[in-house]
């Protein structure tokens, strides 16, 4: 799918660094059924293009993503509306499922309103930096709903029980500040420094490091930490370091370390991932699925 | 059980707002047996009553809790001279599960000292505040038995491992400034503003808010996020959503909100809770069980 | 094995602390399949020696652990090149794993350069303090491996997600005052002052405690904090408050504090530790092996 089909979101890729914008700047990049599977289809593209290195997400326009589109009313929310996947799936919780296999790092670059779906679309991105106008809302409680796209999960491990808990039970709108000192994002820029900022830290990914290493850590760190017990990590990182060890990203990174010269890294996520892992599996969504 | 038939707690509800005082204030509000049936009990209250939207436990005079009641003196940890399930279940732990399980948000406003299980039946508590003379201490290790109350899962997601264990390790006092810097509070207050901050956050989280959504909110988090896969959240709020999304309250939180008006939820926490999870659900104790 | 056989380490214990210190000072202490070995026989000793309360570990020189010795170059991470369980379990990981089962609290002093292993070995001690000039670094990305030492777990569990993939996608070295930004150390010190803290830090641990209670401590809130239900450590704690609350140290403990004297616990990690549960088991690395 080329960039240019898409509707409600912009992909463009510069240097190693990939953007998506959502573009539905007349209604604050309101999220839709057409922008969820425009996102899914877009990380697809990242995850397969060896161009891209890291991607940042962001919004057009004022806001980043004002949550979702309610121009349905009363009755956005009722699934019977729905067809397809769309019916017994929540929406959000299916792009939160898409962007935990990514295989390329993700920032969001919080350019203004983030509300609902707009805030929890961003919790299995691995980092968030924001612009000091930035709004954060998780509005669940005041629409008569509940946290969704998997955020009982995602944003509890992002900044605790206790502030998950407060920011859900309130639905209150809060400010950068607040997210910052509550460690929901990672720094505060002025507006027109946000999104350059954002490219800093993806060069920062991007350049120096062996892309198929970078891939392996991003599903290492996601799915390990939730173990039980720290041997299976010892396991996965065995058979990891085993697999690498041999390759020739290895061997150049040590060289080149050696040498005091930049590395060249041989090997590409889209060829080279090592077979002893499924990296982007996931369980089913219902066991009769 | 009605309120005057407390002995070692006060309970009173105040516009949605439950206030549970320990009131053994000659005793520090020393924890003892019958304290812990009657805080179990005063949950079961505040669950079963629609009334109820919020929960704040606090102590009479001085102290929060000083902890276990000590005037059996060497033999207080016996379980050998108890009877009933207190002889095989640790008590604090059985607050803990109950606590566990509420579907009212809980807040603590720690008024003075809290000590042993006087702080670790505050993890199960969703936000704790405290005055800035309250003190803390898990002084397990200087008694010569072990963190209870299931404090080592509780206090380890509070603060982290590393403060957990210092803490533990030591059993030292600690004040309230170093309990809010390593994040075991929310906040620290003068003594006389302590609970009329509880109370103002407590109202944050009745007003506005569709009380079912806030139940559910609580049960999802708390269980959800020690899930290994997100799928599993994803799993639930796909039905929580859908469940929702039908109800009467979605269709008021939507419509009040596009209408700019204060929504008049209806649904009520004791008869419309869906099906298709058992909120207050737990495993055995044991399997024999 | 006494300290003096130790060829990359040395172990000395003074009034209650033993000091492990790495011990390659020409080597900038780099790691090898030797000090990995001798680190386990180390913590071997200090969990079996009664006169051990605590364990600080730093590193002779200028840097704590520059990292894997690269003496191999470009072969360096090739397991082919090992014999033995070296061949497929990672030497970080074999440490890891050592360090988790733990009897005696562990502090890491980090005197210096800390990168790759060097880093990711202190990340399963209890609590890390750093000299301002310490320096960090989760490299491995920009060698062509990946975290080891199932710092996938350990890492994510220290810092969380955010900050532990940023650290560990871009590779770059970071200092001492990021490192408590952020979580990764407890303080930072002058150099001068690094050591005596730790050793103010271990005596905290070690003075008016029960040595039972503070290994059972340790065991209980590393495994229990993983628990996907609190069940699970009400069930570990009621035995353990069971067990403990029969013994001379409970009966010491509680004795003391009334009549306001020092406790003279009576218990010993080698003989007394409770019975219900296997202190220091742990899965096993293969479900063949």
């Amino acid at each position: 799918m080329p960039d240019h089909e898409f509707t409600t979101i912009a992909l463009t890729v510069d240097d190693g660094v990939a953007t998506i914008r959502l573009d539905r700047p007349g209604r604050m990049n309101a999220f839709n059924p057409i922008m969820k599977d425009e996102l899914i289809a877009a990380f697809d593209i990242t995850d397969a293009d060896d161009a891209v290195r890291a991607v940042i997400v962001t919004g057009n326009g004022k806001a980043f993503c004002a949550g979702a589109d309610l121009s349905a009313g009363g009755k956005t929310f009722d699934y019977d509306q729905r067809a397809g996947v769309d019916a017994h799936r929540d929406g959000g919780g299916q792009l939160s499922m898409r962007l935990f296999r990514s295989l390329k790092p993700i920032i969001a670059a919080v350019n203004g309103a983030a509300v609902g779906v707009g805030v929890t679309m961003q919790l299995p991105m691995d980092i968030r930096m924001a612009s000091d106008n930035a709004k954060f809302g998780f509005v669940f409680s005041r629409r008569g709903i509940v946290p969704e796209a998997a955020s009982s999960w995602f944003l509890t491990r992002a900044v605790g029980l206790s502030t998950a808990l407060e920011w859900c039970y309130s639905g209150r709108i809060f400010t950068a500040a607040e997210a910052l000192e509550r460690g929901l994002v990672r720094s505060v820029h002025a507006p027109d420094e946000l999104y350059p900022a954002a490219v800093a830290l993806a060069r920062e990914f991007a350049d120096q490091t062996a892309p198929v290493s970078v891939a392996m850590t991003r599903q290492m760190l996601w799915r390990m930490h939730t173990a039980q017990h720290p041997m299976e990590a010892h396991r996965i990182d065995s058979q990891a370091i085993r697999a690498r060890g041999q390759s020739g990203d290895a061997r150049e990174g040590v060289s080149s370390f050696l040498e005091k010269r930049p590395a060249e890294f041989p090997d590409r996520v889209s060829a080279d991932m090592p077979d002893f892992f499924e990296w982007q599996g996931e369980p089913p969504f219902q066991s009769s699925e």
